[in-house]
């Protein structure tokens, strides 16, 4: 039995409120259960060195969370001087997961920054924002082409994720803070709404798993992600 | 006439949102017009070390403002690798004021941290800041009482803010971004409940002012805090 | 009575020795009382990058101590890594005021730095450094227009700086650090010589004030702002 | 065909020279193909604070590549100040990965930190410092276990580590840096000598892949970490 | 012909101020010229962890320079974030002369630091800081004897320190800024009162030189430190 | 006697491996004794700022150490944030000795680094990264030579560097680590092939020393180096 008595194939409820701060091209409020993370994307016509001149557009991704967003105030990162290895680690992989589904010639050589702040943190922060990211740029992309300032949409299949873990045994999808606490084995799985993968992330900490817990896990994620990719495409229409 | 179509001494309209994040012993949003701040309090049993022993608690606060709550994007201060001046600066004067509405023999030897971050911004943050901030450390302290943990009340009156300024000539309550721009004087008033003063900055940027001009700005503060004063009592009760 | 002897509205013996080193456009050695301070001021042609192509000249400023210039050694900043909030603070209050003395068209796109040391500390640094820094500014500009680099006088009228403070129960003008360390209330008033006001900062630590008590200090911070403008101009001629 | 000349599931050729410095508990040069990485491991009797009096061991890791062991020189970390995403990442992997693969309580109450170093490098350094890693490691823990401070042995099975990925459409095994630099897909897969799982992590980048692609590049990696194990296990007899 | 007009041989005027800054245990300001240098010595009763029980005492020296002690503004070390490696390099230097010249045992367990902070420079300041720095050393040692903390004497014989240099193909002693930047080979003597050798630098700048060159710099060192350390004997009586 | 048997002139054994990496344009591990360092030159177009535009080239260095290069193991300097003091004053020293033999203006306007890192240590480090860094370098600029970059060749002599210190009373030629700890007295001695001086460093630690014993030092190092260039030579042909 889970602790929140969720069946095991069974996410947390979500939902994702747009347009939640004014000033970003895009934003969003997405909560998945009590993790509730804020997401907004800025447009800026600068791009990094490395492709200035190539008209690719690029995409990057920014990670934080607020002291008191967990159990325990954590040291603000701004004060102690440096982003922690786990927060550049996060902030990477939602950064790739969002450009591996974004067309960047039909982008044109612009960068979309996305900050995902979490407010409030229940486990699965990481997958939270890389779903609310996506919907915050999708958001953002559609100004751009209102505008006509993108004519081919460069964003063709949503990206979501999800985490899945072994808990007390057994194959379960979207881990909370109880359970991932507990997990001996736990995944990140992005995937297009399409069912293509994008980055898949399996570990165990003390422990070790087979093939078929690896496959069990994949059958989880997929289920999660298309239903995260309906809701992402109601909340961005 | 004020771009926002507001009287010289009408504030922006108010609300405050308390127990918006779970795990803090104290929480709320506090909404001032279009300047959102989510403010946390948490309460822990060790002080710094310069009261280590003295039976004295302490309040401190930290203050950051999410990358995009502006109308263009700042440098994240966690990447950037350390805390700007002028976070450096409000995060003090909050820390100050809370404190100076404290009877900290009464709050006992624990330190209590109050978090304000920005959500959106426009115009007022770091008096929202101390508004809300005062609000969840109510809410944190009506926890050790009711646990009994302290048992005389260490929050006489309550603490607020407000800013004002002289804007296209005429002295104005409660400047918002437009105005805090264009304003040559601005100033922030802190105090307490029961109209007695806790910290007066007055600034002129390029520009000065008269003693006079220094009087009628304290009149608006008197009208804004004692408005502020109430919804912070009804919003803790 | 106060630690020194002082009536309630009187100032330290206040030196301005010009040209203490020889290599900056201006420069003096400003003592107030036990509080010495070396302020030097740097013409450079450019200026920050938001002004840029726009005439407009800059003035900033920035504030060091040197390690043993209290009772007890402080860490020395460099090796720390970075400056402390209060030298933050202080470095930008005192940018702010010599800015509000400046025109800036007349200066010109130039950039004038003020650097002030404190070589010995005994209360009301902050202070000192702007009475002080003004004078290196003024030497400074001097040189401009004796070259004939600028010909509208950009500097109109000196600024001074002096703190007040309630101190055992009395309002009293420019606290030296016996009466700082005690007082409940303390405040800096930045004034021109012809007695506008610049900036006005009131703050309580672990107390409150009143109306009546503010205007009391307003009174007494006239009286010595008055005093160092006289100074100013003698050193300076 | 690939650059080298190597069948799709061919692995570059791997040696390790154990003893390579003399200060440390183990230490083995690692060359596989041209990524050439020096791994030692030291011993110490401290363990972090979150373990400390739980009677269990800690295995840490850190990551560094000396500037010029790539194509073009990189800046040196610690000139600039910090480590780089990439090597906190990197780091933190190869830790996750060797602890897996030791008994915490069999170790006992210390710390074993690995150093990996990579003096050249031409893809898949962070496989081949997991690999050689592993075998620093398993000489530091011989030496304990000839002395007797460890009885029971805490490394039960080898930990190794490659990289498969998709390139020019074809699945294959140990990527070198001119395939690493093409390929859409790649992923480090870490195992046990007996088969088991580990960390999986594959990714995508400006691309997607499908199920079938996932358990072809997991076949190569089971081919490549038994090859690998076997040449652990000889090298620290 | 030196610009300065000096003799080959001859030294700069050196005066030793005393008792420059109130508050430390030991202060001077060494002029060498227009080599400025406020020199202060602080008592402290911990001393560095890898001497705590040891009962020895400890000698260490900080460097600053400010910002317009040189002919153009150099950035501020304490806003840059970190000692530049030259600081670093000079401090390191006159720590280690000091203690040369100091009975560790006679000392006690107890650290004494001396910071040299730089207020203006013309050459030299290195060397200006040891010299100038003994005797701050001196006088706070002094007060430890006076009051009966230390018994026997900790500093036998003064140290002092001289640089000298091949300038327009002559060996010359005690370089003033001028001739520093000009000279292809310079170095810096640093010895006792009695004539013993503490540290030796000579250095070629694009340029080499014989050991003859080497014996004559030598020749015109002992001249200075001579006349040095009876000013510093004068100055410390 | 020394601990390691050898005559108090001989050096300990030397050998020169070149082409140790195959990036840099010129590298080799130098062993001196039980010290490895890998030394490699990196090749590149830029020059600083200050010599933009003058035709001349740059020759700079920068030092490390693995963590576990010693006895015991040492901070990464990349994870502590900053090079420590020790390591900024070698990697100036080896880039100062490195320049003097170089002739700038044949070099052209072009950047060569030289990378120093210690595999192991067993004292001499910084000897033996000017010994091999300057083989590095002579392989660069053949490369620079024979592909017509460069006419004349800019490396007229070698430069080497050997230590010697007081020892157990007696002068001795090229420290290991356990006569360097006990040393009084020990100096470092950069020369050229053809025994000219390039940098010259003596320093007693709590201790002094003669004229006499600096010349003793002196002819032991003419030695040590007269012995180095011709395996330099024999190594870079």
């Amino acid at each position: 039995m889970r602790p929140s008595g969720r069946e095991l194939n069974e996410m947390r409820p979500v939902s994702i409120e747009t347009g939640f701060t004014k000033h970003a091209e895009g934003s969003c409020l997405i909560k998945v259960g009590d993790t509730h993370v804020l997401c907004t994307a800025t447009i800026e016509d600068r791009v990094p060195p490395f492709i200035k001149g190539t008209g690719l557009g690029w995409v990057t991704a920014e990670y934080g969370m607020l002291p008191r967003a967990t159990n325990t105030r954590m040291r603000r990162e701004a004060s102690s001087g440096k982003q922690g290895g786990r927060t550049v680690e996060i902030q990477r992989l939602i950064g790739r997961a969002l450009r591996a589904g974004v067309d960047r010639v039909a982008l044109g050589e612009r960068q979309i920054t996305v900050d995902c702040d979490v407010l409030q943190a229940d486990g699965g922060t990481r997958c939270a924002s890389i779903t609310g990211g996506w919907v915050a740029l999708r958001l953002a992309v559609n100004k751009l082409m209102k505008a006509g300032d993108v004519q081919i949409d460069p964003l063709v299949d949503p990206v979501s994720a999800v985490s899945c873990g072994i808990y007390a045994g057994q194959p379960v999808l979207d881990l909370d803070y109880p359970e991932d606490s507990e997990a001996g084995v736990d995944g990140n799985f992005i995937m297009t709404g399409s069912g293509k993968l994008i980055e898949v992330q399996m570990s165990a900490e003390g422990s070790v798993f087979s093939r078929d817990q690896m496959d069990q896990l994949m059958d989880l994620a997929v289920k999660g992600t298309v239903e995260l990719a309906e809701m992402q495409k109601a909340a961005s229409k």
